[in-house]
């Protein structure tokens, strides 16, 4: 049996407890590098490969500090602090005696306890009933995920739009890894960034811009797991506010079944 | 002219470059330990004293891996990586071997670009013609504040809501420092963990539970900074999911005058 492209891709051969050595994959290259979901996963598979883990990740931090090169990378996992609730661990991406990437993962044991969720899933068609969307061939990534979008599709840059007319902020979409494969925290971890920039979404203009920090909390249990399978999962992405070289953007997992699978945040440089 | 007690309270005394010595405060005390916003302020401060520092605080995730006793503790702050754009920070805070602490913290060279908004400040009533709430003297943090509910006042402890009743999970609080103190990155940090844990907010029962990471990005630019002064900030917070001992929670922080100041997400454990 074969792997998987994400697994085949986030593998990592361990040289000693914590340390790990890859190489990059060009599945998940976007232009400069590859797409933050890629690093994400990666750093993640560090603290999911090791046999100290707690429990399943609940919240990742992941702060994109300089570009990932074609080649060999190395990356450390180690723990801060361990106890019987949570587990919190530190991780690091380096190339040479640069730092491409640092992350902050908490793992946990995780059992049943009083459940609520305060939000609905957005109502749209099911994804069998929205059109596949097309993958420009130069985003090597984009052809790494069925994209089905329901609102707020991307504008690709090459099609700025009138001086003072603005795309909307909000994107909702289907989405899935191509080939299929049975979602978990691997797969979470890099579905959390599988979305447009909002500003170059809103100005359908391309300017220097890339992802800072992203974080993401996962909320699936395992039975929401185990319930999604390979089904496509439901993203919703936003922002609030653009000034002075930065935005934010939010955004939502949602199961096929109607459980919120994951939450998270991230900042946005950009030039001007 | 004396400190005010927040500086009082995160005042660090430097060793070395990018470490420092200081104490505990029992001014922003909570039951356990300090809340949670005094190790952000105190984490981030550490960045805020650096020389090296190329400008503003942009992003900020603190993990808090175990609780502060009373006395003294250390701070490290070293930088991952820097540019001309953006300087990726982690600072840690240890208390003899134990971490109790880890944060990273992104600093930037903010200029005026491309602004937008999507969305407004809630329209509540001026803090002036909101009651102040009153203080329970047994958690000294929440005397360091003032606060104004305009919507979803606590409930505290020792009140339990009628057995299938629940409060609501949003808040609209006007709130700022007491006594009033210029707004900063500093206060922002602390102000972004102002909100009661949504868990207690909602149920009115007091099980244990605690913040286990919070990220804030820090939106204000000089300007609105400026503007804002002393003024109260209007805080908003809500959750989405709870489910096997976690539950996010989102907050927004925003000027008297309109701007949006800060946007955060904490995820928070609880043990039923």
């Amino acid at each position: 049996m074969s792997l998987h492209s994400l697994d085949e891709a986030t593998a990592l051969n361990p040289i000693a407890e914590g340390l790990y050595e890859g190489h990059t994959s060009d599945r998940y290259w976007n232009f400069a590098g590859p797409f933050g979901g890629y690093l994400a996963a990666l750093v993640i598979s560090a603290v999911l490969k090791d046999a100290r883990r707690l429990g399943p990740p609940v919240a990742q931090t992941v702060n994109y500090c300089g570009a990932l090169s074609k080649g060999p990378f190395r990356v450390t996992a180690s723990i801060d602090r361990g106890g019987k609730a949570t587990q919190h661990w530190s991780v690091r991406l380096t190339q040479g005696d640069s730092t491409v990437t640092t992350s902050t993962i908490v793992c946990a044991n995780r059992r049943e306890t009083f459940q609520h969720l305060t939000v609905a899933r957005p109502d749209v068609p099911a994804a069998d009933a929205v059109a596949p969307a097309f993958a420009p061939p130069q985003f090597a990534w984009i052809g790494a995920y069925d994209f089905r979008f329901v609102e707020g599709a991307p504008l690709f840059a090459g099609k700025p739009l009138p001086e003072g007319q603005m795309g909307p902020s909000r994107t909702v979409v289907w989405m899935r890894d191509k080939p299929e494969r049975p979602l978990d925290h691997l797969s979470l971890s890099s579905l959390a960034d599988c979305f447009v920039l909002r500003l170059l979404q809103m100005r359908g203009k391309l300017v220097p811009m890339s992802t800072v920090s992203m974080t993401t909390y996962f909320h699936a249990t395992e039975a929401d797991l185990a319930a999604q399978g390979t089904a496509h999962v439901l993203g919703v992405a936003d922002s609030k506010r653009f000034a002075d070289n930065f935005h934010d953007q939010t955004m939502d997992l949602w199961g096929a079944n109607g459980a919120l699978l994951a939450t998270g945040v991230q900042t946005v440089w950009y030039k001007e």
